[in-house]
């Protein structure tokens, strides 16, 4: 059986003030940039906030996870590699890698996890909505 | 004539993250800092977003001026004053002056402006609420 | 066999700017509100940045873990609990539980693991510091 | 006389995380985004940071001064026009326009000051690097 992998890359500039007095960015700005890469990866295949508020549904992140493998530094970029999880919870995964432009190296990679809520009740979605499934079946076959 | 002066000070934590690779307070963190002391002013005297909130208001900042003078470190504390200034405009203004814990030293004045708008129309409120006068009345004898 | 647990609260007020246009507070800054916990904790336990540093150790963060529960909103207060996890490898693990103030109630639970490297050759120190294992000795018996 | 302007537009993405519980960018973003045009003016125009550390110089900002007229959005994005002043003394002033991608309406106009200081001595210089001045003579016939 094959495997269809999602994925997006987004180069993100590593601002001045991301980084801190070490010259390294600070650990918490990789969720700005995880973030940043999630976005654009919704952006491209229309998986993005807006389609789940108009279904009704939030989209909170419960669970992040990231480990830092070499430090990033002001002056070069990052490139964030986002790759959707395909899973049959009612929840939104990707993993991400995250990428020095100046040698290419794996800087870090990270998880996110989200679960949809109703909008007007807060309560959890325990099913997903139409067309997140329709979503996945034209991309993933699933 | 005796002049009222309404002052509120507020020391503030500076964080590692604030500091960028100089190893000095990013000029940008200063406007937290500078609503830190405004917002620390306004729970202490009773004028507070909240307040004017309640009062149907808004009140966005529309001008900040800030000179720096020496450099603020990672390790110090920012000791902000925020001082009130009175005026017959439908507007708030602040000065406001940040020392450094380290040596007492001055490192920045600032200012700020903010106008009310109805939170409804988004209309410019050209007189002042009620209880905005009411607490001036109280405060400066003004 | 007793067991020591060694814990440290703080309580870090939610900035206007911290919250998001849901008004919730962004998912990112709990590890800002985690880094304060933990530097307060260090300030408190002798077991900073300065510390390590004096001992020629830089202690970058390896990873970082934050599972979300309730959402934190401007107007009230994180109150973050940091309890040091003892481990017999050359890291350095913290707990943490991030509480509201409003209601008391768990709103996050995360973990950081740093490592020590050489602050010269920037390798990873497989033994720990004498003043570390001296400090655990102190505060943990271990 | 003809007067040379010498500008550079710029635009940035407002993140979701820049707007604030009102749902408008929170003011004191509005200085990275000056931040953002100012170094794409440098990296155009060859007048960045590194130029001046490279002649012994840093350049700290001494003044900030923004008008704010109309809110950004999370959503739309921010087209910063950076312009460089020109002066005979020995500073750098560059002004802003920040518009609206939305509808393309003028949402701030700023202003930024910043001094050389020689980055041994941390004494202000009082005359330009010789660099400087040729790159003004190149740009600007001044």
């Amino acid at each position: 059986m094959s495997e269809t992998k999602l994925t997006h890359k987004e180069e993100i500039r590593v601002r001045f003030n991301d980084a801190d007095p070490m010259n390294i960015v600070w650990h918490g700005n990789y969720l700005q940039y995880m973030e940043d890469a999630r976005e654009a990866f919704g952006e491209h295949f229309g998986l993005g906030y807006p389609a789940f508020y108009s279904a009704g549904c939030e989209i909170p992140i419960v669970n992040v996870n990231i480990d830092y493998k070499l430090p990033l530094r002001y002056g070069e970029n990052a490139i964030v590699e986002a790759e959707f999880v395909d899973t049959i919870a009612a929840k939104i995964v990707f993993n991400y890698k995250i990428y020095r432009s100046s040698d290419g190296k794996l800087a870090a990679v990270g998880q996110t996890t989200q679960v949809m809520i109703d909008k007007d009740t807060k309560e959890l979605a325990l099913i997903v909505p139409k067309f997140y499934q329709k979503w996945k079946n034209k991309y993933l076959n699933s």
